[in-house]
């Protein structure tokens, strides 16, 4: 099959013949319709630090995407040929006292899709029957390849306590973006959502952010909505270190920060003044909650009160992996997918 | 001042003249523009049992209501004269346990406004500073007339968790009416009503409700919206005994079963197969939580994400409270107010 | 092999000889050492209405147990032969809504050891590997006999915020008793133990609680407890329609009561005074929390705040059935287990 | 009256007379018996920058006390003269969104005794009412008059999910030591307690700690308890940088950090995988919260399980400030009181 493959250490990636992948008997075969390119693949083409540290070529890359399942391993009852499906990328381990007691998001032995196993930017791929996730008929293979990001964005969101919350989102990537739209879908009295890039404060304003700001603005805004007080959550998704300070500025007393943006070096914080004297709570957000975040996602998607579908700005076949790349670096993009089949 | 009063034991109210009353150093005089008409007034109206033996005539009857601040005591900082207000009508003494500890909506010692102490079917009402609740400037007096009806929907509904659930409201009272509105805006993925009026089902539907049903078709409707599994919560907003069991018989397992409808007879259990089996989790709602509901329901309302409106049906002057009861009784209105200045 | 079997439909059991179980590729035979003896025993030993309605003979009986792997399937990986080990008598389907959100001990399609499928009053039983849990080195093969009953203490107990609670247990069986001893261990301010048995309440004393009393003392002990105010948190061993009146009567405003005892009959309730105008949370308790309640079970027994070698009165081959059925029916009896091998 | 105030900006501390203070209509005027001294006494009495920055001479210093109450003002209702009764330090607005949803412990207008109005280390201190917590007949002034620590470190400890927990507390001062003691009696599994100081390692290991080891072995000790997956909770009472490093890597993913230590530098964190990539819960304690943290601390020393005692380790007359001091900086003391009358 074709596949965008990581094939050695170095920057790049390249679109190549390799075999097709065989289910066990517990995973399915699905055939890729869409892909969704994620900042984490950007790190694997770009072969950053992080990405020599983790990924080891000859890879698949990819871990975003639907498709339809084309084979099923004999212990497999749940899944069945011709089902439209999408996945969790993060294979966990089953038995560990996290996936035990219903934090499989955090599992130790977590081997994720397109990092540490064949991803799927390809023809095909295989995953294990229990990640598979099905897809209600309405719901597009396009809205079904970004489920994995948007799924960042529910945890996210919803692991707070938004009916009725200000909420301020530092960062407007695609998940940010998501972000605003769930917060606003479940009852945020005001989100302010902040970024440098307007075409990206353009797309959060259109998923229902009520206000959209630069970061230089962030603080006039909280201070304006919240009788300077301060919002009640902030959703950190930028991993900007100045980001990362303003959250902890213009969260309220009391308040909570979701940290999701990765910054890439450490962050000098002044606990006493950022954290402690103001009693926050900070959150790491880790994937998705395996599987309520699944289920929320879906039932959002359901009731039509998000609709992630002006995200998608731009397509690509597999084989302008480079444009693909390009565009997203440009900060030009919301959600770029590949149409593969 | 003219004022609804319980005169003596027995049915009815009369329209009186008596003192205006005289705030002490920590309470306020509230001259009342709006007032709603709760079915605690219809009990107080008609003398039933209930009313036998809570209530002590003479009393000024009326706890829902909104108005402008007229006088203030010297003890009195953060209310002033002129101020457009609401107030929480449960005082409570803010020293037990309850009280120090978040929980003031159950104070063994609340003394409610119209039921234990003067009321506000009147033209004047003193409160104490600390209950008085300031209204926006967008906020009707006819909104604010019926703060703590919504706000007992809102207690019930946001003390679930409803972004991304299927809900049921059993019974479409003004407050049912209400908190269909409310799981709206706070993301619930679909709200089925049931009642038997319907007019209040009409109601319910104009507020958001996606499905509204007659009781022996709620069962089928849940089915078909769950997959055969139930809602994950129900508000019992009814007290129908019937209604309590299908509250019961429709949440799925590990499900919550909100419970603010009286029955007005002890009704049978069968704790085995209707809760324990199940896991539920039941909670019972009294008033509003003092004021984490408050805040909520003024960001609602700030946002516009909730708009009560279509719900009040009927206005009457003072002297036509005959008239409202029987538009209460009938069943034909959604909420009910006084008009008094 | 020997099982105590129920053969046909009609009261008793049999010691019979039957073929040892096969385990499948994901299941593990494990040779068994003490097997605890449970109300659940004694109904379908005595043929009750529940009985008749659930169990399909033949079937072997029990579903608290302790032993040895001695035959692992293919696919096991994380159990092998020789492991000392106890199992989760409740075998889930793993792929439901309740099930991949951590809520797998409500999971619709349950199957039960010893009621649904083959138990564990035999010399071998077959589990699935993910059912089965490890051993610790110095709990013995008694103590891992009842992990099931005090698995529904643990998750009876830690469900509730114990920490400097004063906490009612109403109904010292084996269960409630166990309950005593968590609650100590885990900080509770006061643990009163009510029962009609004085045997019981003994042991209910042995186990750290406080004040025993029989349940027409229990008003007066809570009041004087608590000043009154009653106590944070009840827990419902009994099913005794008239303690589950008290529970509801004796726990404060806004505190919560724990339902585990089953009632056989409808119990009227009149939730106007008993449920909602105290606003009180209720939560039916279903096995045990999987694999929460293990997990804390496993770390109360490793530390040594918590050691049920008391409750354990009566020990029995398992050819004297009759009289270990005959003990737990007298209320002589604290737990009763079976010496097997 | 004799009082130890802060007369002018600079070093030390001044045994000085200065004028009773009088009691406002809504306050109590209490004679000071036991008065506890805090690592922020020791900041103001070495005029650091902190205390340059905050502090305004002159002011009677000292915010931990218990004493008895020797005259109340005309609108104090539940507190008389002759009770025996200690004071939350905080006093807040009572009428902030913080104040009025259970959150006053982050009220932003909260005035602290000893740092922002007169304190306790003087023979009288006036207190509003609400302030004041009464103290139970067995408690001795001397528990009495550490109840604001102590109260730090309940409010430290319960707030996380202690019963079952591995704990690890980095830093054992007198806050430290009490949250060992306060682990053990909430069942926690394990409690490691590290320290650089052997006094204060062997105080932990007095109230309860199950290992005490200097931060060198911390990990060694974790690593062992917890098969190397990491402690449930982290209770960071040290504020040193490599502290913090340690509590985020020795807490398992999922897991929670308390900090309530506060470092007097910024601490550069690699946010990416010392908190996101772990999934972690990190909760800034600030004070006790109000007043719930005072309630579980009355029934935790009521029921005997948890005795502070062997923590006071210095008793001194106010006149012996400086030699109280030197006792504290040397690191020789557990906790060091004032006897005062």
């Amino acid at each position: 099959m074709k596949a965008l493959i990581k094939g050695s250490a170095g920057p790049g990636l390249v679109l190549a013949d390799v075999p097709d992948p065989t289910p066990r008997d517990d995973e399915v075969l699905i055939r890729v319709r869409r892909a969704g390119v994620c900042g984490t693949d950007v790190h694997i083409y770009e072969w950053d630090d992080w990405a020599r540290r983790r990924v080891k070529p000859p890879i698949v890359v990819g871990h975003e995407f639907a498709g339809d399942v084309v084979r099923v391993g004999s212990l497999v009852t749940d899944v069945k040929v011709g089902d439209r499906v999408t996945a969790e990328g993060h294979i966990v381990d089953g038995r560990c006292l996290l996936c035990r007691t219903g934090n499989a998001h955090v599992c130790p032995y977590t081997k994720i899709i397109g990092v540490d196993r064949d991803g799927c930017f390809a023809e095909f791929i295989v995953m294990p029957a229990t990640n598979v996730w099905h897809l209600d008929d309405k719901i597009s293979y396009d809205i079904g390849g970004i489920h994995d990001p948007m799924g960042n964005a529910f945890h996210t969101a919803l692991t707070a306590d938004i009916p009725g919350a200000y909420v301020l989102i530092t960062g407007c990537g695609p998940i940010g973006i998501f972000a605003a739209g769930i917060c606003k879908a479940a009852g945020a009295a005001r989100v302010i959502a902040s970024d440098v890039n307007d075409r990206r404060l353009a797309l959060a304003a259109a998923m229902g952010a009520d206000e959209v700001v630069h970061p230089d603005k962030a603080e006039e805004a909280v201070r304006r909505a919240t009788d300077g007080l301060g919002v009640d959550v902030v959703l950190e998704m930028s991993g900007v270190p100045a980001a990362i300070h303003q959250a902890l500025a213009l969260v309220r007393v009391g308040g909570r920060v979701q940290m999701l943006g990765i910054p890439t070096t450490a962050v000098p914080i002044d606990f006493a003044t950022e954290v402690i004297f103001k009693g926050l709570t900070l959150y790491g957000v880790v994937g998705r909650r395996m599987y309520d975040t699944w289920i929320q996602m879906t039932r959002f998607l359901r009731s039509g009160a998000f609709d992630p579908s002006p995200v998608i700005t731009h397509r690509f076949p597999l084989d302008a992996v480079d444009e693909a790349m390009r565009v997203i670096r440009s900060g030009e993009a919301g959600k770029v997918i590949f149409e593969i089949a």
